[in-house]
């Protein structure tokens, strides 16, 4: 008869990482349960999966987040969402997530519970399958609570992809709804200011509002989520990667009232700040009034906005308008404002 | 011009995990460099991959060992050897790995280039591509110098796997050589017995072993590498799952001198230690020749030995025939022996 796992008091220990009765307990008597499916099922340190009918889309992403719980999310649903989010930039659809512990001993055991179903509910959420996983577990001080990587491999649907076209002067860059909303709940919560704000993370799965932006058959060049970095990075890597100049039409950037007041009150510049819930699309200018409709009758996309624009000019990088005028450089992240954002 | 990383000195700071500019200049300087492919040239948060002609193997394992340099291998080749292994054992060809790099602030730049190149060339001797990363930093004191997720897809050829075929009485298990090499190489550097022992890591890639095995047509049931909880792990999660009993020989387990003493001295049953060279592989009593005459012949099979044979009796689990011909229950590692060994 198996011990049964006390997940109301008990801690992470090391034998749970050691590959011996614990750990296996752990897995049985959790992630098991939590992700269910016929793959996992397979009981193997591999996941056999169906042959894909297309080119293959694969990434990998670690979360350290800190804390792991936040306003509107935690490690273990953001870990699930990051990774489905970089596969369906691709075009790809998103099918099969793997799963790498790194707990420390002393993580309580009803934390990682709660995480662990939190990745079950975002994975059915976002209609993907957890299919196989590793779990470590590091001393006291060597690690801070848990560490989470998730991996993901997705197909290519040919008939229904982004087109890769040629980036060029007059593009629009549009994007789905509200900035900077992942970073500043997880920073308010961390600096102990969350009382004041009302501000949740838009942590959230991009795959559904991707696949039929793509069945309806619109001129998508190019998808990015502005994850860690924000915008800006996003931005600088495309000017950088496209060699052009991107213009940001500042008065257009959708921003709530919370989240500007809380940058105000944390000294954050959105730009900078990570979101998980929003994509920049590329489109030329003639596409981007259709796709921008189409985003707006999408539940993900209510607030969708044209903020940005590919200069003509041979200049390389990113510009704004600014609402009074101007223009100013919007350079890359330099320093270390935001770490342990994701 | 952009700022050269000064490898002999700087140490990873908190920026380089930002995604910001300081980010971006340490994969450009050093992992897209030691990885470089065609594939990971794509620069986007996913690798779009060729389409694969058979079913999937999927896979992922996170290291956390310590140290993370040690006798015969460091944390970096490790963690492409355990991946490709795990993929190859389900009789699938390892073909691309992703990388996750957990990075504590304050390791030395030089450790992680010495990390990295070791990937590059472990990827290299395994015939597999690194295509797509992620690079994370924590703070000082709250990570461990450095974590490794590798996750790996690989495909199966339904001309060249294993059989699947039924465990029955009279089975025999092989190994492909000599036991608890890794697990013993890492312990003693921990225990700063280093000196005292020429023992050093079998770390390296199956897949060649495998890859070779399966195309000489050779009835292979099943395989396993016996990593994290040595070989007694692998037969006692064999014994569970196949409501089987495993009798193993004691006088035939292959085990050198310097291993034998190594593990006297740190009060280790090799039994319990990982491998992360070895196979253990499941076959009829009339197969067991010719696949063990064929192990010998390959560089990495040379000391192979039929270990252990599925009993008839209805009793479920391990038991070992002792060199005094006794028998003893060989149970799952219960405690923490040999935390973070991989």
């Amino acid at each position: 008869m198996a011990v049964k796992l006390n997940f109301n008091s008990a801690l992470v220990d090391l034998s749970m990482g050691a590959g011996g009765k614990a750990m296996n307990r752990l897995i049985d008597q959790l992630m098991r349960k939590a992700f269910a499916n016929e793959y996992l099922a397979q009981n193997e340190d591999q996941a056999i999966l169906p042959k894909l009918n297309g080119k293959l889309a694969f990434t990998t992403d670690s979360f350290v987040v800190s804390p792991y719980f936040f306003p509107g999310g935690d490690i273990g649903s953001l870990a699930v969402y990051g990774t489905v989010n970089d596969l369906c930039m691709s075009g790809a659809k998103a099918l099969y997530i793997s799963v790498g512990f790194i707990l420390e001993e002393g993580l309580p055991l009803k934390d990682l519970k709660k995480i662990v179903y939190s990745m079950a509910d975002a994975a059915k959420t976002a209609g993907v399958k957890i299919v196989t996983g590793d779990t470590k577990v590091v001393e006291k001080g060597k690690g801070d609570g848990i560490f989470i990587n998730t991996s993901g491999v997705g197909v290519i649907d040919q008939n229904a992809s982004v087109s890769h076209q040629k980036v060029q002067g007059g593009d629009k860059i549009i994007i789905n709804g509200n900035i900077a909303e992942h970073g500043v709940a997880v920073m308010s919560k961390r600096a102990n200011l969350d009382f004041m704000t009302d501000v949740v993370s838009d942590a959230i799965a991009l795959n559904g509002l991707v696949e039929h932006l793509l069945s309806q058959n619109l001129n998508i060049k190019m998808m990015r989520d502005p994850t860690r970095g924000g915008i800006a990075a996003t931005l600088n890597e495309w000017a950088d990667k496209y060699h052009c100049s991107i213009v940001v039409d500042e008065a257009t950037l959708p921003i709530s009232q919370e989240v500007e007041s809380a940058c105000e009150l944390l000294g954050l510049d959105p730009l900078f700040i990570a979101n998980e819930g929003k994509l920049l699309i590329v489109c030329s200018n003639e596409d981007s009034q259709s796709i921008l409709a189409h985003l707006r009758k999408h539940p993900l996309g209510g607030n969708a906005q044209i903020i940005a624009e590919i200069s003509d000019t041979k200049t390389q990088g990113v510009q704004m308008k600014t609402a009074f005028g101007g223009m100013r450089r919007v350079d890359w992240l330099t320093g270390e404002q935001l770490p342990r954002i994701c």
